[in-house]
């Protein structure tokens, strides 16, 4: 080829979709670092630290924490590959996209999936998830903690206690809660949590965090059929931190933005870091109401900290306000999809971008843009 | 957490391993760019660009071009599992580690494996691949085209012939071979390419590049039941390529690399950067005969270019000689396993990292090395 690639120029966006959010400048100062080989001692160091600070972030005591070398979606695909068998009963609580699709990869491993559907964005009632579960006796019980579809918080602790009368274990999606909003692993009883790092961490994408219960680690290992994927076997990946091991070439520019982002978690504290969310996110929803704009999830405790859906107001239509925020602003937010195509805005305010600045400036732009 | 986490400080490495290797400055200035999002016009335009950049690097007219959310071990799944359905004869040809692992992976796809297998670093003869693929008329064959773990070239077109004589597929892994050595998609009649970032294109690892040809895009449509991995299943994928819908959170970042190293590759011309690293390997090989060290693998038309293993001299410690290289000159270079353990180096020179000065520097290291 005698063409010539001049270097590549990104532009400047500013990040108020469901992520990527805004990535801190520590976080690009660490990608800078020199790439070391995934079996360099450097590197086994910056893997024991994610271990740890991963169970900070997710405030629990297990050991079995990782990183998987996939985005967020890899994390559910690991979830659920690994703990559901062929034949084997998976109970679902969906009320979103995200909550369908655990489903979705569910089926493609062979599990029996039963449901207890609501419409995106509607809470579903403790007592009849609750009954759902006694009824079906699942193995599995999966439900979405922060369904980035609709800004919907789901409570995680009614449906994990249905889930252990049962000895059903319980995956969490918790792709837009961590770093953002309290997971809370072990008080809540979930066995089995996955995340993502360009939402509340605010890294780019490319590792999906995990956490794994010693009870689901009992349920792994006896297990009767290989998990389907190698890739994503979490048993030979754990040997990895536990062995020094060689599974496959893990990426030390990824580990070492993850290690920078839970470090800064920790080094602000996780419930500062909540509370910085859950007031930059009030701050927001005060801001959208005065402008006469409704959110579309009712109840204001079901609502995200790092993911804000208000309502699209009639007549509007949302692809020429994204469009103008783009071109105009250099602002990204993002639309709803499915049943709620048009229907909401996503702006996410989340991880390094989740300022008390940055509310005003995406309110402000966000008038404009509906005058425009 | 009241801990104070400093910024992390990783330690300047030589990379001289089987990868990752050395990264360009122009790929690291590339991550320090803006992160956009995964929709974002600008990450399309860069998509684009990586979709027909990568046809130039694997010598393909293939449209379907793409880059797997995941390390090459990803992109060996991803050929796996959307190329093998359960009870479908997979015949393997393998003489390595990843040989071996193809199989591993078709046979939790629920393939019928059937091998033809040779020592470690052995050649198969032509003649009896022909004569083990047209007794066995599988669906699909796989090779290794560059075995890391034995410094082996294994020759693709009479492999891919004999399988397009039965109507197979073929599976090609080129991890240690793209940027380095000509792949030749077309030309060889490989059906599915898949490598990684971190060797020959000089990128940090994170992504796997694959190409898929046309008639394997009809087996692909006309499978009967679903691919197991979401997560890789191919023709969702390809929807964000050609439809730019959403299918997970790729990262900008990666992507930004990927497409600078593939850059770098159009902009020196492929084979002269094939050229590059055939000479460089070949003074590697005379410096290394000349410290009286032989190679593993004995035909040197059998050699790859990219990574070379010299056979460990009898009475040396191969573990020492790796830790005084790593302590004392910050070199990396890599041992052999499973049987090759102890008894080869593997020492790889592979795109940025593939240099005459480097040749100098690693030939003088080792000799340095055996005598301390």
């Amino acid at each position: 080829m005698s063409l010539i690639y001049p270097p590549l120029q990104a532009p400047k966006r500013l990040l108020f979709g469901p992520g990527p959010s805004m990535v801190a400048p520590r976080v690009y100062q660490a990608m800078t670092q020199n790439v070391v080989g995934h079996l360099d001692p450097f590197f086994f160091q910056v893997a024991d630290e994610i271990r740890s600070l991963l169970g900070y972030a997710y405030s629990t005591s297990n050991q079995f924490n990782l990183a998987i070398s996939g985005t967020g979606s890899s994390g559910m695909e690991a979830a659920v590959a690994n703990f559901t068998e062929p034949g084997m009963k998976f109970a679902l609580l969906t009320n979103g996209f995200f909550g369908d699709r655990l489903g979705e990869m569910a089926r493609r491993q062979g599990g029996e999936v039963v449901r207890l559907a609501k419409p995106w964005g509607e809470p579903y009632d403790p007592q009849e998830g609750r009954e759902f579960i006694l009824r079906e006796r699942p193995q599995v019980v999966a439900f979405v903690q922060a369904e980035t579809s609709t800004g919907m918080f789901n409570q995680a602790k009614p449906i994990c206690e249905a889930a252990h009368e049962v000895d059903a274990l319980t995956i969490a999606d918790c792709v837009t809660s961590l770093g953002g909003m309290p997971v809370l692993v072990d008080e809540n009883g979930i066995d089995i949590a996955y995340s993502c790092t360009q939402k509340g961490l605010g890294c780019p994408p490319g590792l999906a965090p995990m956490t794994v219960s010693p009870r689901a680690l009992d349920r792994l290992k006896a297990r009767k059929t290989p998990v389907q994927s190698w890739y994503l076997d979490l048993q030979l990946l754990d040997t990895f931190y536990t062995g020094h091991k060689y599974h496959h070439t893990a990426s030390a520019t990824l580990f070492y933005a993850l290690r920078e982002g839970l470090a800064m978690v920790a080094e602000e504290g996780r419930e500062n870091r909540w509370q910085r969310h859950q007031r930059n996110h009030q701050a927001f929803v005060a801001g959208i109401e005065a402008m006469g704009l409704g959110m579309h999830v009712q109840n204001p405790a079901g609502r995200l900290w790092t993911l804000n859906t208000p309502r699209v107001p009639e007549g509007v239509d949302d692809a020429k306000v994204r469009a103008w925020l783009l071109e105009k602003r250099g602002i990204e937010i993002a639309g709803g999809f499915g049943p709620l195509a048009g229907k909401v805005f996503r702006i996410g305010l989340m991880g390094h971008g989740s300022t008390e600045d940055n509310v005003a400036l995406i309110l402000e732009a966000l008038a404009d843009a509906l005058k425009a």
